[in-house]
């Protein structure tokens, strides 16, 4: 199974809300989520484009290993495993002992909703702003595509973000210290 | 938490089974489990003495990391952390995504009992025989030593084993490989 997404700056989290509702989406969750991303013990995930990821939810967790990408177009899609647990201590601890690093982590509020197939996550990201994500996993990436496309236009997503938030982040932290001309 | 463990030859797995109905033990599960061990990209498990393990149940699995054993008389303490999982599939396809090569294939029969806070546990392992592992989870080693000796006299267990089951099971390959002769 293939994740195909797409992330866009929000024209207005409470804009694409409003457009989802009446478009007859379906709200399946609303909650805060904290991601830990961690660093390979012997691999270089920024040159391998791959990223080990613990999720951090209010009723438990989730362990993703996400695969290089496949560019297409607007989209990426790319390999995405996931490791459901209750035990977010355990799972943290059982990474780190194996060598891997907390690199990142990065929080967010996040309102997720259903159309159809589609997967509609509205994001306010701490230092980043607002976003909006458009999901699908799907065995068939042309059809994900086109309904992705049409899903564009209705909430009105005019500027793709191809970055990740885990690129955007360490950007915006590397511009943050070039700015500070006293910084040691 | 430690898990302080020791393992025994068994005098005979009935009698075992016997022995601690008599006293009490209350059985807790009974069945059979598959454990697959790991090694790391980049650090040798054997030299470290740490493991890699998941464990195929028939409701689930547990993904397990050992750290090395801390060695007292006939009983080992290490370090253990446990997730569960109801998705074996997805976690060894993490594990194998970020690099870890199965190594090892471990089956065995395993009827495990509970006797006050000690964990009994009698096995019937593929290739390698019948044993009992008593196990405590502990903040406290010396307590639990003397709940484990006391167990271990009523059971009539002589013959400790300090090996792994790994341990064993390599040592047997090794040794039916230099038995053939004619080996490639």
């Amino acid at each position: 199974m293939l994740e195909v997404e797409s992330k866009y700056r929000s024209p207005g989290n409470d804009k694409v809300r409003k457009a989802l509702t009446k478009l007859g989406a379906k709200e399946i969750s609303s909650g805060a989520m904290e991601d830990v991303y961690f660093g390979h013990p012997a691999r270089d995930f920024g040159k391998t484009d791959e990223a080990l990821r613990l999720r951090k939810l209010q009723d438990g967790a989730e362990l993703t290993y996400k695969g290089p990408r496949m560019q297409t177009e607007s989209s990426k899609a790319r390999e995405e495993i996931t490791l459901r647990t209750d035990n977010p201590l355990a799972a943290q601890r059982i990474v780190e002992r194996l060598g891997f690093k907390e690199s990142f982590v990065l929080r967010k509020h996040r309102t997720s909703f259903m159309l159809d197939k589609l997967r509609i996550d509205v994001d306010l990201v701490d230092d980043l702003g607002e976003f909006v994500e458009l999901e699908v996993l799907t065995e068939s990436p042309d059809r994900a595509m086109a309904l992705m496309e049409t899903a564009r236009k209705e909430l009105g997503l005019e500027k793709p973000e191809p970055k990740t938030y885990l690129e955007l982040l360490i950007e915006k932290q590397s511009g943050d210290k070039a700015k500070r001309p006293d910084a040691a």
